[in-house]
Formats: C-alpha cells, structure tokens, sequence
C-alpha cells in the first residue's frame, strides 16, 4: 500500500489536533486513529472514530447515572454474563467508523452485513484508480487447496450424483496440481502474471471510454458510470462503514472464521486486533463465548452425555449425519476416539 | 376470550372467501387462517397471511427457477445444514402477519423485537375496551417461586454485598409465604382480588375523563390520548404484527424460553404450534439445533474434553464460574457426577 | 425534577474528568455533556456521547483522508446539498447516545422508531419509583382542545356516517366545557387531582404487592414483574438510547410536529437543542429542507401553477379533496385569496 | 434474454400448480406469477411471492378482525390519507418476493437499500455463466449526454475552482462527440464492439483459470472464489429478492428517478408495472403524493407565497442558491416568467 504525498499530509494534519473531551477516551485507540492499517496489496483499514469503551457496556446494562463501573473485577463478570446470555443491547451502545479500501468482491460480500451506514467511493461522478487486487503465490496455492471442500459441499447441497467426487474434479482435476493439490510455483507465477495483464488491459480500456488515457491518446469520452463496467471485480474501491460492536463482533465471528474467502479475512483479523484495543473485556469475552465456544445440537448433546457415561455412541441412531458428526469430532477429537463404535 | 358477535362475523366473511392461486400454500395454515387462538384471559394469536412455506427456502437458497424442491430428503438436509451453520437469509424468504390481542407489559417486551412490521390500535385516537389481564392462581403461585432467582442474579450483577441473600429477602420476607415459596391459595386469591379491583377503580376514572361512563355519569371530556395515562400496564391492546420466519424463530428462541416472563412465552407457545404446521422441516431444525442446543464456551469445551479423557475438571481453574459451572451441568449432568474433582 | 444525592454526585464524578483525543470534537456539546435537561414534571435528557460533527458528514461525502473539510461555506453547501436530495447516509456517520427518563405512554410512542439502540431500567429486575406523570393545568386546557381534529379525522378514516360531529361529541359534549373547548381552571384541578390520586392508589398496591411498603405495612412478596402490571402509563421509566443522525432527525421531524402528542413532543423540543448546539449546519438544513418544508402533490403542484398563471382553481377538478385543500392553503395562505374559485 | 428449455420447464411446472387459499389474492398478479419479465440484454424480474393487496393496507390501519374493508371508495380515501401523511407502517403489511437477473454494477447499487432479503448466486460456489452487460447504441449515445450534469454537480460538492467547465472537459473533452453531446453512430458501434471484446476476454481467462474452457483446453484449477476476480462488472448475476410495499416504494421513488442510472431505471420501471398490477390504489397514491410531488423547502415556500401575491422573487435574498431556483422553476415553470425579478 502506498499513499499520494496529498492524503499522507491530510491524515498527518488530523491527527496534530488533539482537544479535550469529557466523553469516554481510550488511548490505545487514540494511538492508531487515522493510521492506514495495510490489507493485502493496495487496501487499507483506517480508524476514523469510535464512541464508548468497555465501561459503556456496564453503564448501559446499569442504566447508569454516572461511568457505570464500580471495580473492573465487576465490570468483567457482568460483560461475560452478558456475552454468554446473549443479552446484546449493551454491546450496541459502542460504536465504530473505519475507512476502507477494500477490492470490489470483498466489498460485495461485506455489504450484506445490512446493519450499518456506508458512504462508498462514488464511480459513477469520479474515476476509480488504477489499482486492482492480484493474489500473492502463496495464498494461491493456499487458497486452491483449502477451497475444495466448500465446493464440494455445495455441490451436495444441490442433491448432484456423487458429488465429492465431482466437485472435486470441477476445481482439480489438472496435470498442473503439486502434491496435496497445491500449484508448482511456476503455475502460480503464471496465473498471476495472466491476472495482471487481464486487469492492465481492462483499466486502459476503461481510460480509452473516458477520454483519458496514460499515453496521451484521445478517448471516447463515455460517461464514467458505464465506462467503469468493463473494470474486473478485484478494481479497488473504499468507503466510510459505521457499525455498533454488537453487529461488528457479529460480522467478525462470520468474515475471521476459517471458512470466510481468504480475502476478507485478512481485512476481519486487523480489525479484530483494533477491537482487543478497544474493548479488552468484551473482546475476551467474544473469544471464550463466541469465537471458541462449540454449540452442541440436541443430537450431539445426547453423544456427548453418553460418551460421558462410558456408553457407545451410534452417530447415526442420534441424528446426527456424517458431516455433523465430523465437525463434532473436529471440536470434541477425544469423540472420535472412544472405545466402542458400533 | 369472548369476540362481540359483530367480529365474530368479520372473522367468518373473511374465512368463507377462497381463491385460486400459484403461490406457494399450506393447507395445515389455511385450517387455522383468522382463526383466534386464546392467550390468557382476554388475549389471543389469529393468523392473518402467511408467504412461503418449507420449498420456498429451499428455493431460495437454490436461487431456483421453479420451486427449488428436489426431493422431500434433500430439503430436509439442506435446510438442516442452513441452520445448523447459520445461514439465516433463506429463511427471510418466508414471511407471517398475525393479529395479536395483549396486555400492554407483554407488548412492550413483544416490540423490542425491532426487524418487524407493526399497527397498533391506538388509545390517541379511539377508546379502549376494559379489558385488563389478570394472573391466574395457580400461575400467580409458580410465578412467584421461579422468578426469585433472575432477581437474584440481577442483583448480583450490581455488585451488591450479599447479592443471593438480599435479593430473596427483597421479594419474599413474609410469613404469607408456603412451602418453596408458594403463596397460600386464600393469599393468592387476595392479591387477584386486589388487583382487581385496582384495575377497575382505573377504568372507571378513565371513562370518567373521557366523558363517557357505564352508569350515565357525566365526564370530563379530556383528551383520548391524555385520558389513557391512568390505565395500568395489564390494560389489553391489540396489534398487527409482521415478520420473517428467521426473525420469528429468534423471538422464539428467547420468548418461548423458561427465562421468559409467563406472560409472554404463553403466546410464544402458540406461535410455535403455528411455525410447526406452517413449515414442519425448519421447525425441526430449530428445535435440533437451537431450541435443545447447548453451547460450550472455550473453558466449558475444556472441560467437557478433560471429562471424555477421564481426568479431572477443576472449572476454575478453567475459568468457569459457579454460574456458568452449574449451566453447564444442567446441560450435561454427567459432569457434575464424575468422580475426582478438586 | 429532583434527583438523589447519590446520582448528582455520580455526574459530578463522571463531568469532572477530561481526556485527550484526536476525535471530532464539538465544546458546546461538552458543555451539557452528562447535564440532566428537566422535561415535564419528573422527566430528562442527558447527553452520555456523541460521534461526528458538521464535518464528519462532509468527510464521509467525500470519503475523504483528512477532516474533510475545505472552507466552512464550501461544507454548509454540500451539507444543504445532501439534505435537499435526501442523500442520507452522510448523516448516519454522526451518532448520540442519550439518557432519557419518561413516562411509559410516552416511551411506547418512542420505541416505534426501530432504527435505534435501546437499554431500558427493567421492572422484572428492578423496583420502580414511585415517580408518575401528571400534566399541568395549562397543558391539559390546550391539549383538550387541540387535540378534537385529529379524533375527527380518525373517525372519518373507520367511514363513521358523521364524523367531525360524531367526534367531537365523543370528547367534548359536556357542560364543564368553556369557550372554545378550554376546561374551566377549577376542573382542570379536579382532573389533574383524581390522576393524582389514582396513581398514588397503584403505587401503594404495587408496594404491597412487592413486600415493601411506605407505612412499614407487610406485602404479598408477588414477583416483581408480575406487580408492575398494576402500575399506570403514566409511571416514569428510563434507558439509554443511541441513534444516528439521520435517524435523530427523522424522529424529530414526527415528534417535534404539532400533530405529535404534547408530552413527546416536550422531549423532541429538548433535542432539538441539543441537535442545533451539535451540528449547527445540518440543524439549519434541517429546518429549511424538513421542517419548514412543504410538500405539493401532483394536484396541488397543479393548482400552484394555475394560480400563479392567474387562471380560477377548482380543488376537486384537480382532485384534492377538502382536507388537502384545507392543508395546502394553510401552508399557503395566499392561494385561499385567489380571487375567483368556481 | 433467452433461457435454456429445463430452467422453463421448471417454470412452466411451478406456474401449472394451482392451490385453495384463504388469503389476499390478486388475479391480475397471479396472471404473471414465475413469469420472466425481461430486462437489458440478459436479464429479467420474475414475481415468485407475494402477501396481501390494497385492502391489506387498510385491514392493517384499522386493526381489523375481518378483511378491513368497507366500500372501495373509503379504501382509496383512507390510503391516499396514509400515503400523503406518511403513515407509512400500513405499507410495510405487504411483501413481495422477486426473483432478479441483473448485471453485477446493478447490483452494486440496488444492494444499498437494506431493509429487503437478499439471496444471491453464489460465484464462491458455482460457475458463472458467459453472459455480460453491454449498452445497446441508442442508450449509450443518450446516456453520455444526460450524464454530464451529475458530475459537473459532483465536482462542484467537492470545491474545484471552476466546476461546471472543468467537469464537462472530464467527460466530453473529444471531436468524436457530435452535436450535443450524443456519440456519432459509428463511434457507438466501436465503443461496444471494445467492451464485448474485453469482456469476452475476460471470460475466457476466467474459465482458464477454473480449467473448463470452452475450446477444450486445459485450465488451471484455481478456486471460484478466486477466478471470478477477473470477471467484469457488467457480469450478470441473479438473486432472490424480497421486500415489503413501503421499502419497495422507497426503492422506486430513487430508482425510477431520472437521476438514476439507466439500467436500474430499467429494472425500476419493470416493478413499477407489477405494483400496478398488484395494488393499484396505493400505486395510484404513490404517483400523486411521491413520483409527481414537489418538495418547497421554507425559501421556496416563501418564493412562491410572494410570487402569488404578485411580489418580486429574488431568489438569493431568500436563500436559494441557482440551482435550487433551477430546480424550482423546473417544476414550476410559470415561476421563471413572472415579470420584474431583480
């Protein structure tokens, strides 16, 4: 990531004001406020503001007249009762706004979090940067990898024949696979080589259609709001996104969890470390109740209490299908290793 | 519930009209559709249009061109496989509107529930029936007993000194007081008796202020809107109530649940009858793995793995409180019978 | 207004400290920051915090790098700009989070704003004090009379064969009635007296119910949640409410209205204040583009013109019917002077 | 648009089922339920559900317990009232269900309104197909020349020295524009024949890097999530949509705007059709009161009180910047020709 001299001096002069406020302040925030935390190649998480602290959450349970907090040992317990209880309203009266640039595919699956306010980077009044994301080797090959499953569950879901086996073949069958399916590093170096030229070509067009080209050639002069169609979905654009913590965590447990697109979880782990700042408490709480917690389903409640008693388990004479049965070892492995499974 | 006979025969006009349609159409809703479903006293749950059934979040999740539904096995699984991985969007894509009669204490935990569509009948602009809701004996004497608890622990969460012991003190030091709490039942016909009684006295200043009274007295001519400010809050009110079945099952979640007040969870319970005839397979899998889930915390997981393994569980040690220690062995009463605990 | 030594003190605690940030900050905001604003007999607004100023909507606009701000006339511009075209989502980026005790008729009105983050004192928990409304001699005098239309026009929407008669007499046809509708000040005192008494008759109730009471009197011990259901709307709660801008003004646009009931409409009164102290430049757009706006519909559009052409103007030929008429010729007079009406 | 024969064999068996129903049913919808409204090049809206119809509004104002309707011609009265006071919660009892193709920049902008449900194609999951957005001549000759206002007005928000020339020179600084701005045709047909080919290629990138191609060679099996970076934004998408009468009529009133982009205008005024159709009281409503109103803010409200006195109108001395007077006398026309204006 690298900024115009223009905007670093913008930022440096917000950040040279400092006023006095009675409203609740968190220094380790303070610190990195205004600061462009780097997201993959060209993107960006920047802190803009932020309303309320841990002491907030306790002040709003409480209803309180003043902080709220009496001793932090107690503001602890009553955060983590409130996380474990799901009572979330507390969690709502803090409040974030984080400027991002983020590539097009990441922004679209980040828009269906519906419970926040956005201003985006308009493309139809102004022109889009010459800046477009392209995997790095290694996440590639990572990425290949990894992604196989999900396919292969979908393809389930669709009732299609067989489908592991299909929806595998769909993503991997090809001579160019290495071992455990990663790509030799000359594939990869090829298929970025090819993402970037397709991404060079589709932005001189979009500067040929608005009559503004690098090279000085004269353009069509179309209008910039169906110029920018023929721009590919790894185009970067940025925005203002404001959100309460209760639906940010929430946004965090779906886009920092393993199964989110590599992409968006590289945005979702910095934030999550702007929310350890933010909210000591609250944070620890949403890993020990959310992040790590297991939820067990009637079926896998039933396995877990027998297995506690030293019975057999019968996955299938509970409920519980294959694939449930698999995450509930993946959770619980000391499951899939007791004695006697019919 | 008693319906004026000029309801009743809206309700029958409304029920006796049948049409064709294309859209998708339960025949177990079309039984009950208008139909009022008595809740307490004076209060009651009618169904007035419902959209979409089982298929259609199957359809949804499909984006399908016809009606998604393969075969009756694959809905099931998938629709299992969206709930039990939280993929709430298709289940927005059905939606209900009932007609709800209710004491207002009940609608104003009912209207918290904010991703919904209201019209209440409104005491600014027309005059209330007097019809107040009054506990039933046998409920006003469980009510009593199980409710010491939360009160306990709301105390608790304000740090006061001796939360258990104040707390109980708070509501229930009186020598009226039965075995385990229970009111004696002359005692609890009393209290029914007064509240009464304190109702009515209410009702009749009301009318008195309206200017307009059962016995030919004449009033005071005040404002509806101003007039209403003396009924008490078990004064009944009516509303159209509309909202998704992914947001219907999270009030359901909490409001059928055994923390709810009685009050509240008695029409959650009938809305449960609804949503198990209206799409049988969702209610299944809400049931599986919501209902009857159990979550395990990071340390509550812990501990559960420790248990299958056969070594001891010090919960402290795992960062478990006593609260959420005795959760969890409700959940899992195995745990509290394994034998070596520190 | 009056509050207890405890929670003055808690306010002085929590005004007296001062914090350094890089925040948007606004000192005439500060000032009230945590200052309890009297509103009717019992009632406040207390400013907790806030997010965002004039500038941070211009920021967000632009999704700019810095403040965003260029020169303040080039901002009142583009903030005037945003809110004639109803460009809303700029001013979603400005948060307040207040603290509000009101009566429980009111709070019902209130809550039907979903777009808002609530934390309410729990009567299932808590004890209510004994803290209700009453109105003053001179509200309840203005309201009486101000508030026959809108009974009228709810008659007239349920098709009652005459309504402005019929509703009138439904709130007015009594001898105690004075010229123009006003109550004669001695029974404006009787009214506000049996309010009075009434709601002292519930509390006593409510108390003995609890177990607790003024007189050192034994109580029944019944559940908190149970015996508030003796308690009037008229009773004081309290919460912690958080909205944005947008939202803020919305709110204030209906609730500041002159068709919005009195008592609200004290409170939005209050927030207005506070809006015009926070972001001066959009309270001023606020005013000219919302609330002294007016809005012409097609038909009265069409009447406009034709007036301003000097041709005759024949509401029903353009299908306003008597009550739009009467609606636009109150916003402007003129056009009720045109000289020759068919 | 053209769709293959077993997607209309799925809707051709879902529009043969016909059922008995109790609820609000509109013929005139049922006529074109499932049906493919077609839409651009390749995409279309199709009705997949709906709830409730015009009585439906009323039953809910007026809380009934049968169909809530009197005689039709209260109805209409009763729901211009609702729409011209934005009583807007009635409209929210009716909801609609769509199914929508629609290229990925419509998307984009149809996403932002955020009170409907949304279920999309999934490109994490599934392979796209070959199809793409591309202007048709007439609308790309017409849209360059509409378009210039907005970014000469965008650039003026954000405080360039000279605005509307500069602005113009972005868009149409190029002797391939012809008279007024349109496109000579030839032109038209070489900015087409650029996008279709970048398109293309883009297109066969992406099957490349899936490894499916069209020609038979061999790709490189790289993730879905990941191929589909490459596509452009004029890739066509589809997703279940689903909103109620009150947000859908939001939706319209900006979408159907002149002002919006041309292809959501074109989706736009498809729905627009089905509201018709659908409710056609409230769509009558919605026309007078919001499509063909005009909004006077408090400096136009006063222009046009003197104007119609017969006084001279200077519009700065009230407050109103050229445009705002541009845009008042463009709906009120006999405005600009009053004779002596300063």
């Amino acid at each position: 990531m690298r900024l115009e001299p223009d905007k670093l001096a913008e930022i440096e002069a917000m950040r040279a004001q400092q006023h006095l406020t009675r409203r609740a302040t968190v220094p380790a925030l303070e610190e990195i406020l205004g600061v462009p935390l780097p997201v993959l190649d060209h993107g960006f998480v920047r802190l803009i503001d932020y309303m309320g602290d841990d002491a907030a959450i306790v002040q709003a349970a409480r209803v309180s007249y003043g902080k709220g907090t009496k001793q932090v040992s107690g503001d602890r317990a009553l955060i983590r009762y409130l996380m474990r209880h799901r009572h979330t309203s507390p969690f709502e009266m803090c409040e974030i706004k984080l400027h991002v640039k983020l590539p097009i595919f990441v922004a679209r699956q980040w828009i269906r979090h519906r419970t926040a306010s956005v201003n985006e980077y308009s493309a139809r009044y102004s022109i889009l940067d010459r800046e477009f994301y392209l995997p790095d080797r290694e996440l590639l090959e990572l990425v290949r990898v990894e992604r196989k499953a999900p396919a292969a569950e979908q393809a389930r879901l669709f009732d299609l024949p067989a489908p592991e086996a299909q929806a595998t073949a769909a993503q991997s069958t090809t001579n160019k696979q290495g071992r455990e399916g990663a790509l030799a590093s000359d594939v990869a170096a090829e298929v970025i080589r090819r993402m970037k030229r397709a991404a060079e070509t589709d932005f001189t067009l979009y500067e040929r259609l608005l009559g503004e080209s690098e090279d000085g050639i004269e353009g069509f002069g179309i209008a910039r709001e169906l110029a920018r169609t023929v721009l590919p979905l790894s185009t970067y654009t940025q925005w203002y996104w404001k959100t309460d913590l209760h639906n940010l965590l929430h946004f965090l447990r779906l886009r920092a969890d393993p199964h989110a697109q590599s992409e968006i979880r590289a945005y979702a782990e910095v934030i999550l470390d702007i929310v350890r700042r933010w909210v000591p408490l609250a944070f620890e709480a949403f890993e020990d109740y959310r992040r790590h917690a297991v939820e067990l389903s009637a079926g896998a409640r039933e396995a877990v209490r027998r297995a506690l008693r030293g019975e057999p388990v019968d996955p299938a004479a509970l409920g519980l299908g294959r694939r449930e049965w698999d995450e509930l070892v993946a959770a619980l492995p000391e499951l899939g290793q007791m004695p006697p499974r019919p």
